[in-house]
């Protein structure tokens, strides 16, 4: 990813972050093009990241400013992956880092950030308080914040999928690229990256770009066609996508106006589909995904059926994220809390060593 | 991995197989460093190819051989792992995988196996039993055989890992190199790609291997101390490294003969030593691993114990696996069945679609 640092805002002098992140391949998934008859379909990769998720490229970018700055803690909410990319990233750096997830993060993600050391609290009131707490513990404490959407670092990193992509195709943009959509960074990161490709007079036009939700998760659809969202369409323990199951997301309207912009498009997936879709990439692809990793699949054939995409097309998949297993115990009693309030972080850190 | 095809048995013409493999990070692991005081500590971080283990690299290079040859079926048998790769890595290039693991086979491994789309054939009779049927299979149904040690590509693949490490570290070799110790192919391959760096004049002396395997599985230790082993000594279910619990090693010749040659050595350590040498890894080095990836480190601790390696060398530990998850449900009922012999075999093939 530091290939791209004349465009990220890292000053001069080396890199310190010690984990390497990005560079993930661009695929060009053979079978997988015969079994949907999509001749230019690619697959871009981003499980090849340490914490098999794009999330690492953000984290990187974060803590390297932070490592610039002589902070020593790094917190973020997060709906599993940010965190465990968090979590791993900073004790990669020598970092203290502390998160805050929804009580509804599934436990095996709680015991990946455990295990990379890091101080956790679950907040019952869900991932949008857990969002609060953990800005208010940065402004209270004096904490590197990388809450995605707040912290503009994450939108940096994450554009550099964008330069990726336009390399990895002989430096030509695909006519679409397809992308799981939670709090938006992502998408939106991915719109800034081509274009500032266009004003450098790299490319002639942005892809468009189609953000995928879940049907029981779908806000930034259901914004899209201007209609209110009922209840069962935002549920975000309703669906296996955890990863983009997000009632208020970050940066909405940010992404609305980037797939407007581009001439893209907003579908809802069913979970059904995100699991054929996780099967389909396994089996034709051999690519591993999770099933929110694994929406973009779902909803490129959910947007060739509405007319959105022709078969013919160049098509990027963006396959965002792999689940990984905690291989042993977590590291040790004490690190995971219940906290409601920042009152409580404080005493919770206070007796931990 | 195919940068170095020049030294692989890969004739001219284009590379078919479709995932991109190897060139792994070796990570200089500052935290880690402070934390063990050893200023010159390595990680070469195998778990970054895509299915999260070094088994990709043979897998890849007995597939690349295969479609040359217009071979439609693969086979292995595997303690997980390589089955895993083998699975995934046929999915990729478009071929059928034929699987045969013990009835002991962790079921995340197995769900990962069919995922993928491969037939799995679970055999009562244990590892042995399963290398036996896979290779009898491989011989009637003139099927590719990737099994490990039996097929030499698997070596040439692995041996890959040499190149790099000695590219990565300003073309030099380390002092020493500790690698976990299964069927053996892993060890025996880093001495051959090491031997062939030296007969090139790119280096004057070989690292000293030195071999880890678990205290309850540890033919090679006891051999290599010229002593009996007992049962509990030879008990693969009763450690928590799976993918090195191997009683009777394919090669296991192979690798006394090269750890002797460099002047290493072969050590045994405990679960709770595996265990805790996954959380380290996670917590001062942010790299994830399975305990049988993260023996390595393990090992080091006890090398360093019993004066077989001192702090300050240049010490590189392989880490060779993580544990992912099938992040949705099984391809289909009817692909994982428990088979006895060849003709069973046969048949399930012949009711599968
Ligand atoms: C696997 C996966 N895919 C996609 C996303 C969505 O990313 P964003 O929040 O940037 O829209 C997430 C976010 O957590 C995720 O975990
Ligand atoms: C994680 C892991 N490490 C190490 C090994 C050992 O490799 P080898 O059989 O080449 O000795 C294996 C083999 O399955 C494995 O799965």
């Amino acid at each position: 990813m530091w290939r791209y640092r004349k465009l990220l805002p890292v000053p001069d002098g080396p890199v310190r972050y010690p984990l390497p992140i990005g560079g993930t391949p661009l695929l060009p998934v053979p079978a997988l093009r015969r079994t949907l008859g999509t001749p230019h379909l690619w697959i871009k990769d981003e499980t090849r990241n340490p914490t098999a998720s794009n999330k690492d490229r953000a984290t990187a970018l974060v803590i390297e400013d932070g490592l610039r700055r002589g902070m020593d803690t790094i917190t973020t909410a997060s709906t599993g992956n940010a965190a465990v990319a968090t979590a791993f990233g900073a004790a990669g750096a020598g970092m203290r880092a502390v998160i805050f997830v929804s009580t509804g993060c599934r436990p095996d993600k709680l015991a990946l950030m455990t295990q990379a050391g890091a101080h956790v609290f679950r907040v019952p009131a869900g991932y949008a308080a857990a969002v609060d707490l953990s800005r208010a513990a940065a402004r209270s404490f004096g904490w590197l914040d990388r809450n995605t959407g707040a912290n503009p670092y994450t939108i940096e990193a994450k554009k550099t999928v964008a330069f990726e992509v336009w390399e990895q195709l002989g430096r030509r943009l695909p006519d679409v690229m397809i992308v799981p959509v939670g709090d938006g960074p992502t998408l939106v990161a991915l719109d800034k990256g081509f274009a500032e490709l266009v004003s450098c007079g790299h490319a002639g036009r942005q892809p468009r770009l189609i953000g995928v939700q879940a049907e029981s998760c779908q806000p930034l659809v259901r914004a899209w066609f201007g209609a209110p969202a009922g209840p069962a369409e935002l549920d975000p323990t309703a669906t296996v996508a955890d990863g983009i199951a997000v009632v208020r997301p970050a940066i909405g309207d940010a992404v609305l106006d980037a797939v407007r912009r581009g001439g893209g498009a907003m579908v809802a997936v069913t979970d059904n589909a995100l699991l054929s879709a996780v099967t389909t990439l396994a089996a034709r692809a051999g690519v591993g995904a999770e099933p929110a990793g694994a929406a973009a699949l779902a909803g490129l054939a959910r947007a060739v059926e509405c007319g959105l995409v022709d078969r013919s097309e160049t098509t990027v998949l963006l396959v965002t994220g792999r689940e990984v297993k905690a291989g042993g115990g977590p590291a040790g009693p004490g690190r995971v809390a219940v906290v409601e309030g920042l009152d409580e972080v404080e005493r919770a850190l206070a007796g931990a060593c």
